[in-house]
């Protein structure tokens, strides 16, 4: 089950053609799936943009509950915390959905998404409900391929995410640089 | 040909089992082939780390010249860029090693690696040295599982990257936030 409530106005529907500039910033995010008692929550920076279309590479593997779920439910949301969330995010990566309601007990608020069962988390900046497209590397590297089916992203959504250096500490977003105007061959994503 | 100098002091080897620190945080990095006439050298916004042992994941499609050269020679090197080299990397990801030679064109300096045929970038904070391990997923998604064999770091090296955001602007790393002590189930990575 879901168990979220409906989606407020402060979302608003991301093509899936952009949900690429979502991801390729190399955000930690967090990743639910419907789950047996709650839905479960995990934290993951194993993460990556595969095409302009809305297709994204995971890594999951079987030391988190979310990958029973995947497997047996295919299907999953991607949500992208903004700064606000970091403590939280890093609770939830260090704590087990199989002991612990996450939700709860870190005050996530989970909201039923448009076409997967898995939640939306209402406090993130943006999510991605997203479908198992390919789990044919899954046995050998717990690597899925993932196809985005609907995006939403905050109306007051900007660059939120931090980025995990894989040992505890986290760049936050500092300056933006415009090089628009220097991409030349590739207009399309400019 | 790798066609490049001899390794300078300024590199310092890394561990490859801490390699996913220099991916993790999604950095736009640039890649190197050994080449025909010269060493190829592109930008990639779409990578991962897949495992804590130095297992990475890059997307390359046949748009790009690496795609022929990584496919026949099967090694290339990541080199993580530094702020100071965010228009360079621009500029080398709007042109094409298959027309100019982009280390003369933007003022780069190969460097024979210690592995692979590919140069390292010596302007660059680090460099990976990587074969690919596992091509299944080319035809399909133009995605490459790669295994790094040796890495470099410079002896300066500090959260150097940049992040694309998939529409021509950056963010570069502003605050770094210690959160090492909440990392109780994976104290590995703290």
């Amino acid at each position: 089950m879901s168990g979220g409530e409906s989606m407020p106005e402060l979302f608003e529907p991301y093509p899936l053609e952009l949900v690429h500039r979502l991801i390729e910033p190399g955000p930690t995010v967090m990743i639910t799936t419907a789950g047996e008692e709650w839905p479960t929550v995990m934290t993951n920076g194993f993460n990556m943009p595969v095409r302009h279309d809305g297709l994204l590479a995971v890594v999951i593997g079987p030391w988190d509950t979310t990958y029973e779920s995947l497997l047996r439910r295919r299907e999953c949301v991607i949500a992208v915390p903004g700064k606000d969330l970091i403590e939280t995010t890093v609770d939830v990566g260090n704590s087990s959905s199989a002991d612990v309601n996450k939700w709860e007990r870190f005050g996530l608020s989970p909201l039923s998404a448009s076409i997967v069962g898995a939640p939306l988390i209402e406090e993130c900046a943006a999510n991605i409900e997203c479908v198992v497209e390919d789990d044919s590397l899954v046995d050998e590297y717990d690597l899925w391929i993932l196809r985005a089916e609907a995006a939403w992203r905050r109306s007051d959504y900007e660059a939120p995410e931090f980025h995990h250096r894989g040992n505890g500490t986290f760049s936050e977003n500092g300056a933006t640089r415009d090089l628009r105007d220097r991409m030349t061959r590739w207009r399309n994503l400019s």
